[in-house]
């Protein structure tokens, strides 16, 4: 780093994009990090700054005061600013709110930390171009001309009445192609997609996603215009929900990856393995209460692995199914009766294939037939049960406002063992009883 | 329907944005779908097909001669329309082809037919605006208007030199704010992202989501500019991967809906289901041998829905880690030895845990001594050999250029069935003949 003392090297490195730097940055200590940040111009390190995971970005901020990280903030977008000042305590927040030089950027933030993370007006950013109904062209150029150092991309500029009521849209095309003396209000076209600040950040990806969208204007309910949400963010909101749905999923409790903590790891996984653990002892505790069957019919114990997986491979197919939906909509209507027949169908002619070929092994192999019809009887209702169960897992869950991939985890598994052995043991008992 | 013969309902029906328009095509019949599509103008109806998915989209043309579906081609993106040809039989295909009219197009069409379809080739469209170096600014907005009826969103000019190489980017904006008698090559901006036309789509979406593009240019080994890929292409592509992921994680072998049919969901389900039944039988032959053990200590049977289900978990735990962190970065170096230090080390705590937890419930149930630390060291072994398991079998996949996402689904789970049961058995076989 002592080379960077060059001009000719620290020309070169503020040249690489920042996207480039910050991934530098997860390789050094953070001295080192302060230090290579120290030598760039206050724009650059803002913009690396603002690219940074949380964990590493507080580790670096914990560098600076409150005046050199408001420095940085002058040059980061507005909601960028307002996630980074919500990541420091409150006091440090404040005091960096207050070192802010340009009145309309600390208004700006201010204005969005009243807003939740995770909707709407959580994720707009403030920097937007717009256009009164009444402007000539010429006019809208001059105002894109003083507002282009603050807006980073411009597609387009949204055309307001003078209560800033959103219009409608001009595209950059359009203003290029237009006569400069023509008025806004002729060329500007009025059919234009907003969404509500109150709104989810599903809604908003489902919004953008289905209609093409690279950027959505952000209204209040008298249908102000507030702010702009990009494409990029959305993309990382999605990209966020995969990766949280995959945890869900496999039983990893909080957001954590691979370079984490050795401690955090082992912390995030253990409380699915406990649920698991807990699971298996009521099972041992169950199986137990059945020992003289096992006893008498050694065998009955060869497919206790048999019925539990069948158990739970089961219930993940039908939750996933209902996770997928409610991803793809969230506005879906949840309790169909079509579609518990429909999952009572699949489950009904998967059922009959498995059991009917266990029941077919189970002869080939020469098991007792009491044994075998046990096995299969059991296997059938422990499929249409773990089917039905994995089916309404996540659309109860989505109900109540948790997330429906948790029917997908160790939770189902879990549930599905117990209810499995309860099965195949009630069925043996039935049928050992003639 | 009849009602649309009124003018008025006609041209209120030709505002209703074209992805609302597909979404009722999936209500109707295919009859009725097509009287809809004939009320509407040609235009119209082909931005509603194109929004259509394969299945219902076939049904429809199906009522549509060649020369027709040519003239929908007419209005459809290059990239949409290859999309669609490649749906089709490939006589008909070759028919539409030759009855596309405009041969710009068509020669876009048949160059991008050589392309795979995961590949950055398969996903570009042709459309785009380029500007020669030399141009005036002037002379690039006449561009911008001749081709912009073609090209539906222009954010920028692919700016290349006499042989189409790709140079760089100028933005509408540095366009807007240009005297219009400046040239190309003095405001453009010549650092710029491309991707190769051989890349892989998850390479796409990697660089466009780390740089926050909202469009790349395709460019061939030579730095021609071939196309460009814009981001809505990219969020189709990584939900799909999304939902492709989750498919597997659950054991479901293809691309299935939930309001697919019946047969399909029953055929999508049941290979793995068969993995696992097939794991079951090989578990009970397996527990089998051990009989005798059982025989004399029954309550060893009571404990095996513990261990298999711990290994599960485990095992799903480790693997979804390193399944993320190949979604996350597709150039990820896979046999990095401190992965597998750090997760030996996560799995020693949390086996340590789990398997002591394990014996104090067991000796306050007041389980035998000698099955309570058969259980407990079964276990902790349980969890190292599954957490190994886990962690492995997705690098070893993605080597293969297997979906590393198939290690989080039944197949880990089955395996994992297995060893814990010979674990569980070869302990108890250790320790009970001391």
């Amino acid at each position: 780093l002592s080379l960077a003392e060059n001009n000719a090297v620290l020309e070169l490195v503020n040249e690489i994009p920042e996207q480039d730097l910050s991934a530098i940055l997860y390789e050094l200590e953070t001295e080192e990090s302060v230090a290579l940040l120290n030598i760039l111009t206050t724009e650059k390190s803002a913009q690396v700054i603002s690219e940074l995971d949380t964990d590493i970005r507080l580790k670096i901020l914990k560098h600076y005061s409150p005046e050199q990280i408001a420095s940085f903030i002058q040059f980061i977008d507005s909601d960028d600013a307002v996630d980074l000042i919500n990541e420091l305590s409150v006091k440090t927040g404040e005091e960096v709110i207050a070192f802010i030089q340009n009145p309309e950027k600390a208004d700006h933030i201010i204005d969005l930390l009243h807003y939740d993370e995770d909707c709407a007006g959580g994720l707009m950013a403030k920097e937007l171009i717009k256009a009164n109904l009444n402007w000539t062209i010429d006019r809208c150029i001059e105002e894109i001309r003083a507002q282009s150092k603050n807006v980073d991309k411009v597609f387009s500029v949204y055309v307001v009445d003078d209560n800033m009521r959103l219009l409608g849209l001009l595209s950059l095309k359009k203003l290029l192609l237009s006569d400069e003396h023509a008025i806004v209000a002729d060329i500007y076209d009025p059919t234009i997609k907003s969404i509500e600040s109150y709104r989810s950040g599903t809604e908003v990806a489902d919004l953008m996603r289905k209609y093409d969208l690279e950027t959505i204007p952000v209204v209040n309910v008298q249908g102000k215009l507030l702010g702009r949400i990009t494409i990029d963010d959305v993309i990382d909101l999605i990209t966020e929900q995969a990766d949280l749905e995959r945890q869900i999923m496999a039983g990893i409790s909080n957001d954590t990856e691979e370079d984490d903590s050795v401690w955090l790891l082992s912390k995030s996984r253990l409380p699915w393995l406990i649920v698991g653990m807990i699971g298996g002892i009521l099972g041992a505790q169950f199986i137990g209460l059945f020992e003289n069957v096992i006893h008498q019919v050694t065998a009955m114990a060869f497919f206790i692995p048999l019925i539990t997986a069948t158990g739970g491979n089961v219930g993940i197919q039908s939750s996933s199914m209902i996770v997928q939906s409610l991803a793809r909509d969230s506005t879906y209507i949840a309790m169909n009766p079509d579609r518990f027949i429909k999952g009572f169908v699949v489950s009904l002619i998967n059922g009959i294939a498995i059991s009917s070929l266990v029941f077919i092994f189970n002869l080939v192999l020469k098991q007792e037939m009491d044994l075998a019809l046990t096995v299969s009887i059991a296997l059938f209702c422990v499929v249409l049960v773990s089917s039905f169960m994995g089916t309404i897992t996540p659309l109860i869950l989505f109900r109540f406002g948790v997330n429906p991939a948790l029917a997908s985890g160790p939770f189902i598994t879990t549930a599905n063992d117990l209810l499995g052995l309860g099965i195949y043991f009630s069925v043996a008992h039935l049928l050992y009883s003639f």
